[in-house]
């Protein structure tokens, strides 16, 4: 693939701005790729994998001349690394970051870029439980969505460098209206993390009920839940700061849903219960169908697997 | 492995029934394998993959000179089960069920049966969200839990050989009282479907999202909960029906949860919820630990390894 970006500047060095750094290499999508990462050891391990071919403990020296900046930190980071890079920036550069929510990182960053600054703000839907600059690999974006959020008015020009560095990485990217963003988010990502991570301190809570008993019997469908909540705790706490509104308003309903499923166990009604449980399989169809996940019987997670590809990587 | 049962009876042939008859041949653990499947066309299918020697419309056929009869149905249907079959029952042969409650099925097999019988319930830990007799797969049980409920004065015999049969497929074999087995399984799979089942139903009815977004951007985490929310939904109606008690109490602490985690997400507490992210990663390393799931990056999910040997079982 050709070259779309010269200089690279990374703003922070975990799981999605690793895995940016070697699916760029590997397709050659940027001439150099610089970092910032706060502590000596993950600078270290950013030049022992090649992710960068420099690093930089401060965020302004990393931006310097850089014609692409991601910003891919906590979303509580994103204000004060905006205000001291924004002096830094090279004129026409694209300014674009990887955070969850959109409303609030816009009002985050946006103030405080100039003119000639083209921001486009991002969110590339894909992670693992995983954190830091090892958990990166380049086959971490193939035939996921990256939902990019541009302001009225924005560069096409821009945007398509930017559309093409996505693609390149292997997203589908589709552009969305911010606000539109967070509330698809909050369904599709916010409100079952948050579920998640309630349902496994339940579990870690009771005491009739050992840790080694939740651990051993989990294949029971608890741990989908665990792997969910086990997300980074910084990042999925700026998260919920940060989308808040939509956030509690799908909590609402889910609530609301929850008591009334409940009062049908309670009474018994059979009916109702298998009526809503039979409807949740189209969706499921859906996913399989649209290649966001497969249908294999065990997800490749049977540990008499462990040596095949898919676990491997 | 050498064989353990003269002749084992599967009453009802979907996921669990297929797979176990599927993993006795593979390891030679029975010598004639029969099943009762309601449909021709289930029958049909049974035949055509061999499951069983011999495929009955009725079940009162099947347990005939059994050495071993497997209630495989779902819960509702197993007192109806019972009755029908007691009469014919070999003398002396064990009875098991494969139910995900243990008290209520208990209640419901264990009066009709004569006191020559070993009726000894269990609970294979392990599933996907497929059913029917295609469904199937010899390696379901590999490494997976399975809970026996012997009741006092269980033959120890009978107890051996059952235990026997389970780890020759592969299974771990635990012994639990019935009561505290429901308690732990409403924890690690009741209330979790439940609340997956419900997530899945409220992005089903938001109007302001498409299906396709849901769909689409379900990487984010909602995917998990779908795979969840897609199992059998007879099976789980009477899952629900009939460990009502430990269910809702479950339910009734993660609500409670939930409401203080959704406060701190209003008051804007990033303490609080940093703390309770922090938590619950322990729990989910234990799992890794006990070979209950794996910590490849993306569960060999990413769709790009479909023709690994994980995926392609």
């Amino acid at each position: 693939m050709a070259q779309i970006f010269e200089r690279v500047a990374l703003i922070g060095l975990g799981l999605i701005a690793s895995s940016m750094a070697l699916g760029m290499r590997e397709n050659g999508l940027a001439g150099t790729i610089v970092g910032t990462a706060r502590t000596k050891q993950s600078r270290d391990v950013a030049l022992e994998l090649g992710l960068c071919d420099e690093v930089f403990a401060s965020a302004r020296e990393t931006v310097a001349g850089a014609d692409l900046v991601v910003f891919c930190a906590p979303v509580g980071a994103m204000e004060s690394l905006a205000i001291e890079v924004a002096p830094h920036l090279k004129a026409g550069a694209i300014v674009t970051d990887v955070g969850s929510v959109k409303k609030a990182v816009i009002a985050a960053i946006g103030p405080h870029l100039a003119e000639d600054i083209h921001f486009i703000p991002g969110h590339p839907l894909a992670g693992t439980e995983h954190s830091g600059p090892r958990s990166g690999f380049a086959s971490l974006f193939h035939n996921r969505w990256c939902l990019l959020t541009p302001p009225q008015g924005t560069d096409p020009q821009a945007l398509a460098k930017l559309r093409a560095l996505w693609e390149g990485l292997g997203a589908n990217v589709d552009l969305m209206d911010p606000e539109h963003h967070d509330l698809v988010l909050a369904v599709t990502s916010h409100a079952p993390h948050l579920i998640a991570y309630t349902m496994v301190g339940v579990a870690d809570d009771l005491q009739r009920i050992t840790n080694s008993e939740v651990i051993n019997y989990s294949a029971a469908g608890f741990r989908d839940f665990t792997r969910i909540a086990a997300s980074d705790p910084t990042m999925w706490r700026d998260v919920f700061l940060n989308n808040k509104e939509a956030t509690l308003e799908i909590l609402g309903r889910f609530t609301e849903e929850l008591f009334d499923l409940q009062r049908a166990i309670r009474r018994g009604d059979g009916a109702q219960l298998f009526d809503y449980f039979s409807r949740t399989r189209a969706i499921r169809r859906g996913i399989i169908d649209a290649g966001q996940d497969t249908d294999a019987p065990d997800f490749g997670r049977d540990t008499s697997h462990e040596n095949s590809d898919a676990s491997k990587k």
